[in-house]
C-alpha cells in the first residue's frame, strides 16, 4: 500500500514515496534526482535505473505511479524522456511493482478538481494536501508527489 | 570486438550478434524477439530487458549498436518504442557495453553505399554481406544484422 511516484525526465527525475495511513496521505520520501549533462546518455540511464532501484530497496513500495508523457513539440526530447521513463518502468516492474499511469490532465483534476488549473495551482494544492517537511526546491519533486497523491486518490486497492 | 546489434521495437525486437574475424564479418546469432500484445506493456519491457541480458550473458558482446528512432508520424508508437529502446540501452550499459547509434540513413549508406536505397535493397545487400544460415523470417532480424554490419564497418576500434 505504498506508492513510488515518478515524474519522468533525464536531466531531473522527480521521485516520491507516499502512502495512505488511517485515511491520511503521508509523504515518506521525495527528491529530485539529477544527472550530469556531461555524462553519456547511456550512463545517465544507468544512474536513473540504479537510483529507482535504490529507492525501491530502501522504501519497499508495491506500486509505481508515473506520469504519461505530455506530447511535446520537441520530439527529440520526448524520445529521450521516454527512454528514461522506460528504464523506470522496467526497473520497478522487475521488482514486482504494479503500474499506474496518469496524464497531466488526470493529475490536475485529482489535485485541484479543475482540468485547467495552472502549474502553480497544482503545486500549491499539492503542498496543502500532504505534510512536506521542506518545500521542494525543484518542481519535478512536487510533480512526483502530485502523481503519488493522484494514485492514492484514484486507486481503491492501493 | 563483438557487437550486439538491435533494431528496437516492443512487438518485435531485431537482435543480432556479429564480429569481424580476420577481416571477415561473421554472424554469431540473430533472432526476432517477440512479445505478446495481450501482456501489459510493463511486462513486455521486462521480457525485452531480460532477453537482451540473456543474449549478453550468452555471447559476451562488448559493444551495443542500436538504430536511432525514425521520426514517426505516430508519436504514441514512437514513445513506446523509445521506452523499449531505453531498456535495451540501460541493460547493455549496466553490463559495460559501449554504445554506438546509427540513423536509418547511416545504415543505408553503410550497407548499400546509397542513401536512397529501398528497404528491399538494404535487406538483399545485408544477406550478401554476411553468411546467414537461414534467411530471416522477419525484417527486424535482417535490420538488426544491418545495424551490426554498419557498426563493424564504421568503428575501427570495434
Amino acid at each position: 500500500m505504498r506508492v513510488l511516484a515518478i515524474d519522468p525526465g533525464f536531466e531531473r527525475v522527480g521521485i516520491a514515496v507516499v502512502e495512505k495511513k488511517n485515511g491520511v496521505d503521508i509523504l515518506i520520501f521525495s527528491s529530485c534526482f539529477m544527472t550530469d549533462k556531461n555524462l553519456a546518455f547511456s550512463e545517465r540511464l544507468v544512474l536513473i535505473g540504479e537510483e529507482v532501484e535504490r529507492i525501491i530497496n530502501k522504501y519497499s513500495p508495491n506500486t509505481l505511479a508515473i506520469e504519461t508523457l505530455f506530447f511535446n513539440t520537441n520530439q527529440k526530447t520526448a524520445l529521450k524522456v521516454s527512454e528514461a521513463r522506460g528504464v523506470s518502468i522496467y526497473t520497478a516492474s522487475k521488482k514486482g511493482l504494479s503500474l499506474y499511469e496518469y496524464s497531466p490532465l488526470q493529475i490536475k483534476i485529482a489535485i485541484t478538481g479543475y482540468g485547467k488549473a495552472t502549474k502553480a495551482q497544482v503545486s500549491d494544492m499539492t503542498h496543502k494536501l500532504i505534510i512536506i517537511q521542506k518545500k521542494p526546491k525543484y518542481d519535478d519533486e512536487t510533480d512526483a508527489i502530485a502523481v503519488g497523491l493522484t494514485c492514492l486518490a484514484s486507486e481503491k486497492n492501493v
